[in-house]
Formats: structure tokens, sequence, C-alpha cells
């Protein structure tokens, strides 16, 4: 087992990382406070590891739900029915929450924890490649409304994130792929050597080979718990995570959320990021291809669907976080290993990113 | 114009206190980081007072949200209203809301805020006298579950309180009651000549004469101001500006959200906590009395509704944010102006309460 740290003052937390951890209560008790535990999970995970886990924290009061799979649930609707789960037990403000699934199942379960009776504990236990390198760690909590992504949450940081690598091995080749996709992203705005790494052992990441897996987790956790300790509340260089993000969330929104996974979804933004990086005169040619070509290799899509035009990515990317007083500002790269923010780009680059980065067209 | 300062490090914010302060852009504008701000407000108070606020905002891009006047709208219902609003102007993070109206605007405003894109900036500018004395100071943001009252939410800070004592002129006589109701509490948890002076000037201060009237918000503020600048996250003595209020929460919710207001069940609320101080030996006969006198004079209620029987507002009860592990923490008086916090009181004597402080039922 490897442990790094998220450095935030009193509200520090550990990561753990290796085979085998998901039922160390060990690794839990001592971030529990109260007799009181809640599990949620979703449909998909229940009947893989739920029991096992009750198992583990036998001794607690431990109550479980359970919610439907995917993206399209994460809403405003799912939550309150947890709440309501909660209030029936009836959970008090010693509750801790634990979350046992991937991205989903993390953010709503943290959103819900940070909102309930204005704060209880939680512990992210994630079961996905994205949620163990990515979205487990951090604090970024959120539901979806219908008007755009992770509009609805807030800042809210875990008592500790157990990443056990042994459940990959139950998870969909397609959803090895959208993580590996926040792999890339995370060597790209920070790691060249990572990067090169990657380059030479992407299938190996994705044939889940156990050294390669674990140095992979281990390096995103490593870097993003160094921004997130740099910059808890996104105030500056934590931004940067969101590379191909902005394309990204306006392709899940545009789509609807959960036809695209999250990860598909940032491959292809990554793709957009690095063309409007060649067009902004930021990134060389050499630089974008190899890119293009390490996202392709992980069966991810490079260009944005063919069904959603210009205008219409334009309009829904309008509705990001990342726009301040009218301008979309977006994460280009000067070179791989080496990102920037910017909001100052030429916008005939962005609309030519758009029309070009798009899917030929047969589902318009 | 009187101001005070709520202490929170880099969230510190200025309380203003003083007649026609409303439409003050210059003590507004300072707070406001972007282009863009959005006024939320209800359907009572927005034709009185929203127009001028429009105007005072002049040079911002303002968008207003108007919604239904009252306990039973804050919800998460009207929650993802507020926010499907702001996407559609769109507004980005630097936009500021503007809470105009009483405590319910402002627990929603405040919790749309928090989690809005992860957070924006909030003003409020509290129409009610309970909103003035109490709910705008403080950062306690929350919307109700049917299950229970604001057990939805987080501390999150607005940048400013502007309290324009013109506005209670147009405010109905049992709401000014109702925010009486918090203005005992505050004397009562912490400042007996206050409350000594209370008793003298009660009627002053619900007859709206300005003297008494300023004197009351400010020192009602001054307090609110020092305890949450002592313990922000109620981990120790904010928790005492909850008394009467489990008892009053199950009120509310025993009867359906808004039967009752809050003050009023916060009224009906003090009047079983002090009986219970009595109870327990903490609080002698005499100080009883003088609090049931002041609730009465201030036209509140000192029993809890006939309709709902011991069991079920002692059920009611355990679904509050004050009880841990099971055990229901109340706040008790050993004397005016000295409260504690208890969970170790005798439970035949809270039945004993429950059953004695009942109105005469002929509504069972």
């Amino acid at each position: 087992m490897r442990t790094l740290s998220v450095d935030l003052g009193t509200r520090s937390y550990p990561i753990h990382i290796g085979p085998g951890l998901r039922n160390r209560r060990d690794l839990m008790a001592p971030h529990i406070d109260g007799r009181q535990v809640m599990i949620v999970t979703n449909q998909t995970i229940a009947p893989l590891y739920l029991r096992d886990l009750v198992a583990t924290l036998d001794g607690f009061e431990v109550s479980t739900s359970v919610i439907a799979d995917g993206e399209t649930y994460k809403n405003l609707t799912t939550m309150e029915t947890l709440i309501e789960n909660l209030l029936r037990v009836p959970c008090d403000r010693k509750v801790t929450l634990v979350a046992l699934g991937g991205g989903v199942i993390g953010d709503i379960t943290g959103f819900v924890a940070g909102c309930y009776q204005r704060g209880v504990p939680f512990i992210q236990i994630p079961t996905t490649l994205l949620a163990q390198v990515d979205s487990s760690v951090g604090g970024k909590t959120a539901v979806n409304s219908a008007l755009g992504k992770n509009m609805i949450g807030m800042f809210y940081q875990p008592r500790c994130v157990i990443a056990d690598t042994d459940v990959l091995h139950t998870l969909p080749a397609r959803e090895l792929s959208a993580g590996f996709a926040e792999v890339i992203k995370t060597a790209l705005i920070r790691d060249r050597q990572f990067f090169d790494w990657l380059e030479e052992y992407a299938q190996a990441v994705l044939a889940l080979e156990a050294d390669a897996l674990t140095r992979t987790i281990e390096q995103c956790c490593r870097i993003k718990a160094a921004v997130v300790s740099e910059d808890e509340r996104e105030q500056g260089v934590r931004a940067l995570l969101n590379l191909g993000h902005t394309f990204g969330h306006a392709i899940e929104t545009g789509l609807g959320h959960g036809r695209w996974l999250h990860g598909e979804a940032v491959g292809a933004g990554m793709c957009m990021a690095a063309d409007m990086s060649v067009r902004s005169g930021l990134l060389d040619e050499a630089s974008r291809q190899r890119i293009e070509s390490l996202i392709r290799s992980a069966g991810l899509p490079s260009r944005s669907p063919g069904k959603i035009d210009q205008a219409r990515m334009l309009k829904l990317m309008r509705v990001d976080k990342k726009v301040e007083d009218g301008a979309i500002k977006l994460v280009l790269l000067r070179a791989i290993g080496d990102a920037l923010i910017s909001g100052e780009y030429d916008s005939d680059m962005l609309v030519a990113t758009l029309e070009s980065m798009r899917e030929e067209s047969s589902t318009a």
C-alpha cells in the first residue's frame, strides 16, 4: 500500500492506494467519529462490493443507499432522495457517509455530505480509474443542472480516500479508457516525463498490469494532491486541471448527460485544446500529434460529436464555470507538461477549432 | 447609521443598521466584484422595494428572481428554479446575489450563492425584524426537507448585511412579533441587562419607535456577531443561539412548514425550554414567569399546538441537528442571560414538559 497526503491544514487527509484496501476497516475506522455510517453506491457496484463493505463496518450502525447508475442521475432529485434516506434512519450530524463508486457517486455523496445538516464527514472509496486518479481527490463535489454540468456544488474535502486497485478488474473497458483520459490530462498539464512514460506504458495500464497501474494512480494522485494543496478553491493553478473540460462539458450537456462518458468528452476536449494551442502559436504540431495519438490509442474520441454544430458548442461553452465577465477561459498548452489559462485568444481561432474538430457528421 | 463587524479573518464583513440604507449604492458596490447581479426576493417584497433597488444598482447587469412568499417554498425545488434562472442569463461565477427579503429569502439565497458554481458572493438586505436581528447574520444557509427543517444547507457568509429599519414599517404585526422572539432569545442566552431593558421597552420596539428599534437591532447583531466570530461552525457556544429552536423546529415540521411563523414556534419553544429548566432545577420559577410574560406580551404563543401530541413532538425532535448519537441536546437556562447545552437531563422531565406545555387541545 502507498499512502499520500493532501495537505490542507486541519482538513488534510490521506490517500491510500493498493490492492485489497476496500475492506480494510483499520483505514476507515479512524475517520468515523460517531456510531452511524451511510454507504452510498449504485446498482452496478452494489452486487459486487456492498455486502463485504457492510460486513467490514460491523459494529457501526450501517445504512445503505443504492442509486441508479449513471451521470444522468447526478442531479438534485437524487440528492433529495439521499437526504431523505438519511432523515428516515434518522442519521444525526455525526453520521459518516461512504462513497462507494465512481465519479458520480463521489460527487453526489460529497455534496450530500457537505449539505446534510450543514456538513457531515465522508470517506471516498473510488471504484473507477477516473475516480481513483482524479475525481475522488480534492473535494470538488457537485450535481448537474439540466442546463449545465457540475453547476451546483461546493468544495468539501473527504476524511480519506481509499483507492483499491483490485476493483478495476470489474470495470468495463470503456470506463477504463475514460479514466485514462484524466491520466493523460494530469501528465499534460504538469509532468512531461510522466507523459513520455505513458506513451510507452499506456497499454500495460489499460491491461491492468499491477506495477504500471499502481504507478499511474500514485503519480496522478501525487500531482493532484500537490495542486489542490496549493490552490484548494481554484483561484489559480487548480484551474489547469480543467484542461479539455470546457469543451468536454459542452459535449456532455449538448448530447445529454450520460451519452458520452465524462472521460470520453474530456479526451475529445483535450484534442480540441491542443488544436487551439497550435492555432494560437503556443504549441508545436509534433506535440499535438503525440497528444492526439495517445488519446486515440486509449480508445478515446478525438473529435466532438458531429451532431453538435459549432454555434451550439460555443453557446454551451458559455455556460461553464470558467466563464468570467463573458469571456470563456480556456486551458491551453505551451508544451507537453506545461499548461496555461488564457482568456485572450482570438475568438475566430476558437470558432475554427470548433469547426475543424467535429466528427464527420452523418448524424447531423 | 451604525456599523458593526463580524470578525472571521478574511471572511469578515460589516453589518450596517439604520434608516434608508436599502438604496445606498455606496454600501453595496464595494462588495460586487463582477458586472452581474441577481436580486432574489418574493412576491410580497417585490412590489414594495424591488424597483428602487434595481435602479440603485444601475450600471451593473441586474437580473431578478421573484419567488412565492413563505417558508413552504424554502425547498430544493425553489433552489433549482433559482439555479436555472442564473444559468439562463447566463450568470458566471463572478455574479453577486442580493437577498432582499426575510429569513426565507436570506436562507435560500445564501444556499444558492454557496452552491452556484461552487460559490459566488452574496449580500443580505433583510426586510423583516427576524432577519435583521438574527438570520441575516452569521452565514447559516439552508432549505427544508419535507422531513425536517433546515436539514439541507451550509455555512456560507455574506459579503455584507444592510439592515434598513425603514422597511419594518410595512411589516405585518404578526411578523414583527415573530422577529421579537429572536430578540428575546438573544437577551436570554447572553445579556440579562438587555432582557431587563426589553421588559420595559418591548411595546416601544413593537411600535417601531426609532431609538428603541435601532438599539434592539444593534444589540442583537452585536451579540450574534460576537458569538459567530467565536464559533462560526457551531462547535460550541454558537449552539446556544438555538434556545427554543429544537422544540420550535418540531412544531414547524409537525404543523407543516409555514403554519406557524418560525418566531412563533421559537416563542413557544423558549417557554418549553424554560419549563424544562425549572424542572431540572436549573432556573427559578420567578425567572420562568418573567420569560413567559415577556413572550406573551409580544403576542407570541407560549404553548405547543394541541394537535401535536407528546409522542409526535418527541419523534420530531429526534430529527434535529442538535441530536448526536441518539441524544437530543437541549439549550436550557440557568438564569436570564445565562444558557447552557445539556444532553444529560432526565428524559421523563422532557416528556413532562411536552405534556404540560401543550395548548388545551380542542383541535386534536
